[in-house]
Parts: C-alpha cells; sequence; structure tokens
C-alpha cells in the first residue's frame, strides 16, 4: 500500500526537488540521482538539492541534476534521509514540507507527508529500484550506474550483514543494465588517499593489546587528522580498524576530540556486547558497534574502558 | 555437452578422489568440498586429497573430508587446477589419473580424460553449482557455505572485474540455502594479520610518487619479510598495494627475492598497458597486472623501470 502511494505521488506530480542527507553517502546520493533519471525518463522536472556536502567523487554522476533553486511548487521528495536533523545543510525552508520520504533506516522518524520505508532493504537504492520498475522506467546504464553506487556502497560491497539475497539480485540486474561496476568499485572498494593509509600506519605501530590479543585499542590524537588533513568521513569509517585484526574480539578506537575528551568507539564480534559495554560509561549503539565519551583525554578514556572490560570478567 | 559427460562420469563412478591446486584458495577448496559434499549426499565414497597446503582458515570446512590413502580404483576430479605443474604437493602418482578436470581457466592445460572448462565463470564453484544441481544434490548450508567461500573470494567479494550478473545470482541463491555469509566475509575480507598491517604500514611511509602523483613504487627488501613472518600469500596480495592510492595511475612494487634481484609488479589503470611496461624488461603479464625481474638489488630494479616509464613519454 505505502509502495502504491509512493508511485501515485510521484506520477500525479511535478516539479520534483530530491534531498539527500548530511555528509551524503552513496546510498543517498545514488538513490536521488537514479530517481531523478527516472522521474526525467517520464517527462517529469526533477532535480537534486545541491547540497553542500557533495564531494568530487560524485561528481561525474550528478552532473545536470543540481539545483539550489526552489520552485514555490515544488514536490520534495526525501531519498534515505533518517530525519529532520540529517536533512542537507542549505535547505531549512523545504523542512516540513517533504511530501515523500523513501528510506530504509529502521529508526526512520523524518517528518513528511508520506513514507516509504523498508527497513529490510540493505540499501535506500533497492527501494528506489522496485519503484522505477514499477513506474516503468527504462533502467537504462546512467541509473543502474547510480543505483550500483547505493546498494554496493551501504553493504561494503556486499561484505557487510545487512547484505541480503535481494540485494545481490538487484546488484545482478543493475549488471545487466549496464551498470559500470569495475569502475564504480575500483573508485569505492580499492582506492584509499595516502594520508588515509598514513593514518593507518601511525595507528598499526602503536596499537595495544590486551587479554592474549584478544582486545586490540587504537589511539588517535586530534593533531594526527591535522596533519595528516583528514576529514570526518576517513575518522568515522577508521572506527572498525583495531577488530579488523586477526584474532581481535573487541576492538577499540579512542580519539581525542574538541575539549580534550575521549571518544571511544568499541566493535565487537558475537561473543562480546559493544552496547552493554558503552552503555556503563554513558553511551550506547548495536551489539556490534557502540560508542561513548569520556572526559579527560585519551589516557583517562582507555583506562575508563578498561576497567569496564575487567569488571565484565575480562582478565587483561 | 561437456557438462552431461562430466554429470555422467560423476553418476556412473565412485570412490571419488578430489584434488586441489598448489597455494589453495578458497576457490579450489570451496569447489572441492561442496563437490565432495554433493557426492555423499548421492550415497558415493568422495573424499578430498590432504593437499599439505592447507591452511588454517579453511580448517572448519574441511574436517571429515580429507584423505591421504587413494585406492587403486579411485575416481579422481580436479577442481580449478589449471595445469599438471599445480597439482598440489605430495599426490603424484595422481598426474596422468585424472578422471576429470573441472576449471575456469582460460589458460587450462591439466591433463585429464575429461574436462569442464568454462572461462566466462568468475570461479570453478559457479561450475561446480550448476554441477549439484544437475545432479539433483539440494544444495545445504554446508554446501552453500563452500560454493559461497569458492565464489566469493575469486571475486574479492563481488569487487573485481571477473564478476558477472550470474557470479551474483549464485551468491543470492546461496545465502537462501543458507550461507553464513557474515562470517564468512568477516574471515575473507575483513580480517588482517598484525604482520600484514605492519608490512602495510612500512610501505605506506616509504613509498615513492612520481608524475604528479600519478605513479607511486613502494620497494620491499626482503629482510622485512623475514622481520614480520610473512607468508607468500601475503607478499602475492600486496602486489597492489601502491597502485590502490587515490591518484595513482601506475603502481608499482619492487620486491627483493632470493640472489638480490629485483622482482617488479606493475599494476596499472586502463590508461596503461602494464604488460607492455614490462615486456621491456623481459617480463609480461596482463594490460592490468604485469611483472619482471632485474638483476642487481632493488634500486637497479627502480632505476631501470623508471627508464622504461620516461622512454614511454611519462615525465617522471
Amino acid at each position: 500500500m505505502e509502495l502504491k502511494k509512493a508511485l501515485e505521488i510521484l506520477e500525479s506530480h511535478d516539479n520534483f526537488i530530491i534531498l539527500t542527507h548530511r555528509r551524503p553517502d552513496g546510498d543517498t546520493i545514488g538513490s536521488a540521482v537514479a530517481l531523478c533519471l527516472g522521474l526525467r525518463q517520464l517527462h517529469k522536472t526533477a532535480y537534486l538539492y545541491k547540497n553542500p556536502q557533495f564531494t568530487e567523487r560524485f561528481a561525474p554522476i550528478l552532473t545536470g541534476l543540481c539545483t539550489d533553486s526552489i520552485p514555490e511548487s515544488a514536490t520534495v521528495v526525501a531519498t534515505d534521509v533518517a530525519s529532520d536533523q540529517l536533512i542537507c545543510f542549505g535547505c531549512k525552508q523545504l523542512s516540513g514540507k517533504i511530501a515523500l520520504a523513501v528510506d530504509h533506516h529502521a529508526s526512520h522518524t523524518l517528518s513528511a507527508e508520506h513514507h516509504l520505508v523498508k527497513p529490510e532493504c540493505a540499501a535506500c537504492g533497492e527501494i528506489i529500484y522496485e519503484m522505477l520498475l514499477s513506474l516503468g522506467v527504462k533502467v537504462d546504464a546512467a541509473i543502474a550506474d547510480a543505483l550500483y553506487i547505493a546498494v554496493s556502497t551501504d553493504t561494503g560491497c556486499f561484505k557487510y550483514a545487512n547484505t541480503t539475497a535481494s540485494t545481490l539480485r538487484i546488484a545482478a540486474d543493475l549488471l545487466d543494465c549496464g551498470a559500470n561496476t569495475a569502475r564504480i568499485n575500483k573508485i569505492f572498494f580499492d582506492t584509499k588517499s595516502l594520508s588515509r593509509l598514513m593514518l593507518e600506519a601511525r595507528l598499526t605501530t602503536t596499537m595495544e593489546f590486551y587479554a592474549d590479543g584478544t582486545v586490540a585499542i587504537c589511539k588517535m590524537p586530534q593533531k594526527w587528522l591535522t596533519e595528516l588533513s583528514i576529514d570526518e568521513d576517513a575518522v568515522d569509517s577508521i572506527s572498525g580498524f583495531a577488530r579488523a585484526v586477526e584474532g581481535v574480539k573487541i576492538g577499540i578506537m579512542i580519539r581525542e576530540i574538541e575539549g580534550g575528551a575521549g571518544r571511544i568507539s568499541v566493535r565487537t564480534g558475537p561473543e562480546y556486547d559493544a552496547c552493554a559495554i558503552c552503555s556503563k560509561l554513558g553511551g550506547g549503539g548495536h551489539a556490534a558497534a557502540a560508542g561513548c565519551t569520556v572526559d579527560g583525554g585519551i589516557e583517562k578514556a582507555k583506562d575508563a574502558i578498561l576497567t569496564v572490560l575487567r569488571e565484565r570478567g575480562i582478565s587483561l
């Protein structure tokens, strides 16, 4: 029923403005681009709102699709935007005017007239694919590229546990539709900035191990990020670095943040509950990935998290 | 026709011994395990020949399937073994006695009575999957695990350019059959040894850049491998390290080998032909990945490869 209503909105309206989320990723952008191209194929006027945080990597698929002028009569659609706080910067005036929100976050709370939310989908792009097929859009190579970017980036190229059989079948369809998967995979999954590699090198050489190598701690002083010009995206994605070391069951990243506090990220295997560990220090999250913040700097944060582990029966 | 003949052999024979290749990978092992389990489901006696190079990572799927005693009446099948030179160590007596070779290498030259070779398949596991379905085998979770390991490892978790729509659809089927993809992906694609990370750290901090950062050279002294206990597998897979740096179009790894020569690996983007570059120094390979060896050590090898690049019009 939700799908039917969503299709009705797209079919009966025009002058679409599509919103992406803050710190936009492949799924929000790929979904928005595919939807925009699909609507144009149906002879609608459609643009993405020009998110000021769009990055260079996405420039090729965004060419000719962005605008920052929004007509009064615009039909606003949001793709992969989970909450009002996550609407991209620069379009506050559109808050409360969203006609349709398409999303896959179980935590979806975005204010919108209609919602099509499917938490069972690994990527918002999967929902957009289904919508475009239902609308009779021909998925050409450009649309397939955008949807493949959406689906592959939100699943770590089909590596993460959220990948379903349906995800893989959609990716197969997109290959058949002409998606240039070799080029996309190279850009998104086989390229690292030198500064990211330098950061990894520093983290590796300073990593500390406890409990027969099953607990690993990385410490990241704030000055490293400045010295290496590391952006927020890169910092986020490195939280699981220690956990990826062979034999590590609890991987901990302690990052010095503004004001000198220690931001702790915990990643665990199925044997441990990261959320239970972090909640002892006032944080939270999921069973496999959680976080908390401890005042007083990196070393104090380290002592605090080690104390929690000891209390939970881990001999360090 | 080939498939039909292959199925006939499996159906009409018994006492199967399945061979894997030297330095066995996920595809040769996963294919052999799936075939072995499938044959047992059909009430045949089937074992893998116990390849002395099987590693710890594969122990869980190999339990109860290996033998090193080979009956006179054995029906020998080889999975993913491209040539006689690649038959695993310890079973020379089986050379020339292979009843059926199943493989996906275009370069397949293995001596065998019958061959089922499909170079269009990204992994040998794809061919085994088709065979098992044709034989009426029920693909249970254990078979699905083995085939998923085969298919995912030979495609870099669906990242490499050899991944086809069919590969992805087979992976989707295997998920439906109960493959524990989250666990497998964690082990094979989200885990690195500390020694591998230490090697990457050293390579990063010593990397040299030329031609506005489009050419990168890594140098790997032999003593690093000893100091860090790096095995051959890890060395092989690190050849593309320099090429993965953002902006790099020609990534070069120079490794000091026995006798002090420099083994050069070249990885290129579509703009350059790695094989043409390496053939100037007596080497060869593919357009995107090639190699050559230069006597006289790492620095001499570096000078030689830089001279070749200059001759090809690249201003360094």
